[in-house]
């Protein structure tokens, strides 16, 4: 005998989503008093989701809201769905920014997968609007399923330790992911509750893409064959690593300023002397830091 | 057109696999010269071709060899088993230590898995040989693939970071690995191209078994569809996790000492103030190294 599913009330399903957002949002320090945040809004479950519940906690928060929606120039079905966010803003009161690109055309100049590009260009558009408007902040919609399956990626390609910690909630104080705590299944919950609208992506289905296969084939399999609670555990294991590497470069900001003897604009010099007695994950991340300061990233730059 | 699989000579096989070996055992420094080594051999692929290369390699390393041999007593193959293992070592001229226990009378009693009896058991023989005749290390044959299992098995538990960087090249300075570096498809080349016999345990087959399920199924499936460089992927990773951790036990065991007031029998007390200016991340280490030395262990303790 299967064990029955306890049904939740809708007034159930909102106490809860909302409770994992406030404390979600509160644990992170993601918004103060007072701050303008843009939501990045493209129609689908997640991002309806938080700017519905964004918007309920606008009083309580002293929030400003405003939507940002690119128009990926992807898909024949993009322009109803600019069309369907701007309508849902007019409802809700809150300003929509809209731009459309070509997201093919700049992956093949670039020679970018679609996710990328796509990726990419959404950023730099979500930055530019922030810019030019003055928001405070940036709210995507990623949940907790997005980071275990985030962290199964890494772990697929062996990228190291760097990125195995899944998808920060908060980047550079500016980027926060309010719904990273909940499973993609509340928020689904949450929508049917209120009979909230939402545009499908047939995108997301289709299984060329890394991502796809890993959310409707390779999680179902280790949920089914292994460990029905994979998603918690990976979301667990996430947050302890992030917490780890956090510590880690604040030690190696300190052994950094130790062993470094010079630094110009295109090269630095650092002692073999000090680091030779650090720890070898130490020597690692050192090197790693003064790589980034030189070049201003770590892109390309694996193990 | 599948590309052409290139053929090894048996010299080169050969040489191959003694370089990696050989590099292992330096770089984790895993014996001086006059050891004398114990090595666990269950009459397996593995352990058959572990106990050939450092029998190779006893000249070079000045080593003396070994061999501890536990009957489980859960097959009834295992009697043959034992003497087939008595048999190589006369021929090779090497001691051979042998032992029969009830791995699933003792499995009742501490309501252990039959691969949890079965391991603390051959442990608890491999260390009272050791000390009974003073051995200096003990070796086996744990490889990479076995390496990569580990890590998946920790992930699908998703026990934490504690644990998920595989299976430690040396423990406690005494017990050493070997192979860990080996693809176990390197184990097999060698074994067929020398001729060396080894017996086979069904119960590796036998799916019931989460390893057996990671190896046979979870594994091959991973190759398949995601990367068919899992194994090195999650081999490198480990050993990234490794170092970090071996780094942070070093931080952990200063800011201990930082914080402790006090340490009696049964308890000991840490500073509040000089915990709470730790990261999340060191404040864990810390208290995770307090209780362990009270406790003397870390056994069910969890996130």
């Amino acid at each position: 005998m299967r064990p029955k599913k306890k049904i939740l009330s809708k007034k159930e399903i909102h106490r809860r989503v909302l409770n994992t957002v406030r404390q979600t949002i509160n644990e992170f320090d993601m918004v103060r008093p007072g701050d303008s945040v843009l939501i990045g809004v493209s129609g689908g479950p997640d991002s309806m989701v938080l700017l519905h519940i964004l918007n309920e906690l606008v009083p309580e928060l002293s929030l400003t809201l405003a939507v940002a929606h690119l128009n990926h120039g992807l898909r024949e079905e993009a322009k109803d769905e600019a069309e369907f966010v701007i309508s849902i803003c007019d409802g809700l009161g809150v300003n929509c920014h809209l731009d459309s690109v070509d997201v093919n055309r700049y992956r093949h100049r670039h020679r970018l997968s679609v996710e990328d590009a796509g990726r990419r260009m959404r950023y730099a558009f979500f930055s530019s609007v922030m810019r030019k408007f003055s928001y405070d902040k940036i709210a995507l919609g990623h949940h907790a399923d997005d980071n275990a399956e985030q962290v199964l990626i890494f772990l697929l390609r062996g990228s190291g330790s760097v990125g195995f910690s899944g998808i920060p909630p908060v980047r550079d104080g500016k980027i926060i992911r309010p719904l990273l705590r909940l499973p993609r299944k509340e928020i689904l919950n949450y929508l049917n509750a209120f009979d909230i609208e939402s545009v499908s992506d047939r995108s997301n289905q289709d299984v060329r893409f890394l991502r796809n296969r890993v959310r409707h084939q390779l999680i179902p399999y280790l949920q089914r064959s292994y460990n029905p609670q994979i998603i918690p555990a990976l979301n667990r294991l996430a947050e302890i690593l992030r917490d780890e590497s956090h510590w880690m470069s604040e030690m190696t900001a300190i052994s950094y300023s130790k062993a470094l003897l010079t630094r110009g604009n295109d090269q630095c010099r650092l002692s073999i002397h000090a680091l030779s007695k650090l720890p070898k994950a130490a020597q690692r991340q050192v090197i790693r830091k003064a790589i980034s300061e030189l070049k201003g990233d770590l892109r390309r730059i694996s193990f």
